[in-house]
């Protein structure tokens, strides 16, 4: 977790505070569970409660009693008992540490992707916000690189949107995957604690019960998970990437925004950098490459092996974080973003309309011409165009083995041609 | 594609016979869409169909063909119409060629998840009758490698049931992400092609339209579906794994199945190795490993690049027909697995009774006995039993601070405890 | 293996009857070595080696006594049998299937690497003749996408050049560390055979003995291999990049050559796609990913366990047939790389002298103007430029406060002063 | 970069306090070598060198800066100022932020890499010992799990010996990758720089100059570093794997040390865990997984881009960090590694002598039987033994068709026939 990438609502979710915090509480609702089967009495259930709820835990204390006893439960439930005195004993009945390690997993999961969620609905509405703005706004669509034809800058970013709600779809999928609950002990038998614990616990938390555990929550879910998260950073490096390649300066499309007194920094007015894009480039790189460890942390021995738990212990940080600080960057980069119109025009008519080269091309074998012959007809009109010698339609409009009248040269130059469906898209998009 | 590890069925998917098939189904729908909207003759359209549904294509000719035109739609177009003629002039009105190719790629991808949906199916059903038949069958759980509490040979299946039964699901999921169709033209716009023509090829080639495309159908949707396809295979690697160690030599509950023939192949007898398991290990490594170029392939360049294409060239077959094999050869494990419950219960009587120690020890909590006081007499009892020297119950019954009556401490020692939440479990996944 | 991204010189080395060739050459040596030490008769190793030269192996033949035998060895070895009769009994004394398949691997994959160090020599060859011829070229060079200062197109060769230089210094050293020989028996001791067998089928097939295996090669040297072509891949699609965003319409720095035949395969001259470095950018994320399976493939169980086995049938002809291809491929997009240093000049003029803003900062600070007056006098002019109304040098030249001479600041924008030193590189590069 | 993962003396090198540190040795190398050149005076060199090598540069102070000017060389630079005065206008001239950057992550790098070389001359020291004390303790060699032929426990740390000394050869190479400097302005043509300052600043700092940057020093060198750590990590993993297999219950050949206080942790002598290979088992997938994205990395836009940034400021402390801890916690788990030569000849007794049933095969047909024949006696003794019923030896000698005395057969099961070599393959590895 690099300070400089992480938002302070997620890195909390994995602050030592947090998550002895929901320790606490997995513990204190297993009590209660545990006093209504009559297996501790009810008043020690409201004593942990009551208790626990006010104390204050000391991670340096907790951090100094691990040192000794080697155990982090351990540790905290020592350090427990300090706030909660005699009924302390009550508290862990019949559980074993995978019990509240990995239901704790779960809760900073869940939360970690509501965070995730709410990260992505601010990103939809700016992508929607601005994709309104500009689906009328005609710009060049290119593949490979080149000129291909028209399309409009709000097209680019309903596609941006649909691929982000896309991704948040599979994320609502990916969050239930990783939302359930285990208290059934070592090996998952529920040999030493009653299921209806495990039920309990799940209810409070906001999680399902864990249909069957070994000792641990299986590890496909967490894999799952981390995959979904990569796939959703490769949709942020998309659209990251087409706003770098936007911004260059031969094409100058649109540009990260900068403030008038940012634009000072440096004497050369043009040199505005795609830096937050770039960076969200590299950010892509490492939530994906964290899919990886993910997966191969499915594979534990047996009824479980501890391997998997450095792998999460870094990547479930790192990969939430991450990703949330490039969903936010990212949606302040698209709400903020310089679109200059003018340039997108400028940048079609470089090509002096040879874009529209396709359409004379079937106007003309419409009008009867052969195949053959438009196709010589379009390109001897097009090559001077391409070496910078005259105006396409205008060339058209000299040749008279083009038989197709001035009026009609000019209609298959509009774009409205274009963009005539754009309603269409939209209306498929937003609904 | 190896031949080694594919299937007939799911290669032919991938061949170019296939491919040409649902090329030409494709263009003849959008040719039936086109003249419903009167831009075609109905009569072309009808003999289109007429004589490329009896078609035989030539896979050398178009290889030929393509070979002199460097454009593979264009050599299969050139092909159809040395079938249909004339009228071939009507095929691909207004199409570029990534409609047909996406289009294609997401009738294969689909094809080819519902052959792994049924692979798994398969394996649900082996899964489930092997769990059924071994519910009661004791054996110890293992954390760590190490000997913990008992369970049943039943749980361990239930829980790989339930673990493919969640993939199953998953898969499900990312079967529709890449079911959708895009004819929309060269950036999407549908400039020249009308969107109704997409909605009629989408619903008969079984797929739904693409609601916004650029040249192509976005990868994330693929992305999505290999990383499904990477996180399946783990759990492959996981139940692999798991029969991988319990046929070892020193453990031997469980093997592979090895017919009479097969036996007589060496002359030691014990050398019967997990070879199926093993290479499905390292076929989850392959399938695993193509996660990253999909998702690498998101970034596409404005509109589209063809980066993508190479990537999916290799691992759309590899991907889909190593998980197919993989699912199948696991099926045949787990269906014939040779399963050796008195080597289970034997290697449970090797450590003398010691997996009780901690029943023994809360019991004697029970009892009034301090905490430390029970921990060191458990632990008196049973240092002798792991050095060989004594039988745990034997001990304890002689040891006269015990204070638990023969009976109790008979008790203690039965497995039922252990096992009496397996129906519990098994109704939560099987329902 | 994709044919269609296969050349047949690489191909060769995986195809079936080279293996076998392999194989025979590794089992005949072994003969000689044991005919050496009296465990085979002379004649029968003369025998086998007459026989067995001359043989033709038929693959379809031994794929049928494989399926009965179960057995890729065995069925070879039945088959060679066919061929060389009686003496056949002597062949394979002593040895493991492994001490085959493991020293042949090294031989196909040390070929391999030998042809990949012929493809690299190809490339350099091609990019220090385009560099030199480009030494010169003056250009712009971007960071961010942005122009920033001139640099010369030689220098971005030269800088390519040096990239794969690296690259196929690391290729020798992968190279090494997978050329070694295996003859040592089911768990490595050379219990059933003498190590001298192991140094001189060695010696015989390129090789080295491998100074401890246990029944395989350690897969730590093939990780290592596999991670380097991963790399190399990197710098494939580094240079590709490259000339994907030189070719992009708005730059038109260079194309990939095409010819004139080529040209008219569409109306519109512009659309010339960079399709070869995109296919590029495609395989380098394919050869990329292969580097995780290959490293999982170290951890193999106890003295060996065969889950290598399928990962290297695919990624061991997978990688390096890709690789081979992509590097054939770069080096004739490079070699013929249409170049056109008239745009590049165009390009650089687009910002009329702005990117020697910054000299000219420098030089009145030199003058004694104030840092703060100096930044403020150079962006009043500028500024206009950006806007594109006017020419910086003529704004510098006509603002009064500029205290620089008209030839003072003509000196301050000669390219000159970027080139300098581009001999110096030249010469740390090309010696 | 987790603590509980991390030592210190790795950490140290990412601490932002070294980083600075660093980056004023290259300013002020800097300036000594601009000094010389006559390009500042050698008075303010020699001052900035004074005043630079006594400030203690505050990391909270320079935090404050650049949360104002945005850019973190000119926060340090602003912040050196402090404690320079007027020269600090001599410090930074003509280079560019990223000559620094590069430059001191070169530095941190090969740092690191020491670090890591030492790591790995402990690990070898400690598994030479081990190996050595080992050399003739005879142990079972397995392939597939499954009990092969006799090794020694000296051989199998022989082998992970050879392995690490590959490795860290490997690494030697890899750390000469990314030892280079570049002092070489904004496109990398020393336009405001002469090229003697980079042979300057790299001689000082221990590097050699880069002989062609860019803006940046090209990442296939890094992408190569961290490949190599992904290498060395597995090779851990293949160790940590071995000692996890033999540490099993059913096993029990190995134990990770335990004190005698940490075996009063449970009740259950037996409940040794083998958590640190586990730990090491996790921790190599994920410096293995950093490898992608470093590859990634390595296809910068033009003469750089800064989407490598955000990847580098977390792979860079969390590989070599990540690898550090893993490194050394491995040689303390091989230096302390308990050892139980009377459980691997257990386990090796178990199959009653069938690991000998091959050689008995191969005398029988020395003796003149016929391979079939051989191979019925051999398996009509050996199938009782494995079913438990008799000892192999036994029954051989009381089968009279076995033709061989019980002299003979005495000598075919004498171990020694395994271990013959062992010195042969010690010479090899050891010298």
């Amino acid at each position: 977790m690099i300070p400089r990438y992480s938002r302070p609502e997620m890195a909390d979710i994995w602050s030592p505070e947090t998550k002895f915090r929901i320790w606490f509480e997995i513990e204190a609702h297993a009590c209660t569970a545990l006093a209504k089967l009559g297996v501790i009495p009810e008043e020690a259930a409201k004593n942990i409660w009551d208790k626990g709820s006010k104390a204050k835990f000391d991670v340096a204390r907790i951090d100094e009693i691990e040192r000794e006893v080697k155990h982090d439960v351990i540790a905290f439930l020592t350090h427990l008992a300090e706030f909660i005195g005699e009924d302390s004993r009550f508290v862990h009945q019949g559980m074993t540490s995978s019990d509240v390690l990995d239901t704790c997993l779960s809760v900073q999961l869940t939360r970690a992707a509501d965070l995730l969620l709410a990260d992505m609905d601010a990103l939809l509405a700016a992508l929607k916000k601005r994709a309104i703005e500009h689906k009328d706004t005609v710009t060049i669509g290119r593949s490979h690189g080149i000129h291909a034809e028209p399309t409009t800058f709000g097209l680019k970013l309903a596609q941006a949107y649909a691929e982000f709600e896309r991704g948040r779809m599979r994320l609502e999928q990916a969050r239930a995957d990783i939302a359930t609950c285990a208290i059934s002990g070592a090996v998952g038998t529920f040999a030493n604690i009653d299921p209806s614990v495990e039920e309990h616990v799940a209810m409070e938390m906001g999680l399902v019960p864990e249909p069957v555990s070994t000792q641990v929550i299986p590890r496909d879910r967490h894999a799952q998970f981390f995959a979904t998260l990569g796939v959703i950073a490769s949709s942020v490096e998309r659209l990251a990437t087409e706003v770098r390649h936007l911004q260059r300066t031969e094409v100058l499309e649109v540009e990260e925004f900068f403030s008038e007194g940012q634009k000072g920094s440096s004497a050369m007015p043009h040199k505005r950098n795609p830096i937050l894009t770039e960076n969200l480039t590299g950010l892509a790189r490492l939530v994906r490459g964290m899919a990886l460890p993910a997966m191969e942390n499915v594979a534990l021995w047996h009824e479980r092996d501890i391997s998997h738990s450095s792998v999460e212990r870094m990547i479930g940080p790192d990969a939430t974080v991450t990703l949330d600080f490039a969903l936010v960057r990212l949606t302040g980069v698209m709400d903020k973003l310089l679109v200059y119109p003018e340039n997108m025009q400028a940048n079609m008519d470089k090509l002096g309309g040879l874009m529209h080269s396709q359409r004379v091309l079937l106007a003309l074998t419409q009008k009867g011409v052969s195949r053959e012959d438009s196709y010589r007809l379009v390109q001897r009109n097009a090559m001077p165009v391409w070496r910078g010698e005259g105006v396409f339609l205008d060339l058209l409009k000299a040749d008279e083995d083009v038989v197709l009248s001035d009026a009609e040269l000019e209609d298959l130059f509009d774009l409205g041609y274009h963009t005539k469906h754009v309603d269409t898209i939209f209306k498929r998009v937003f609904g």
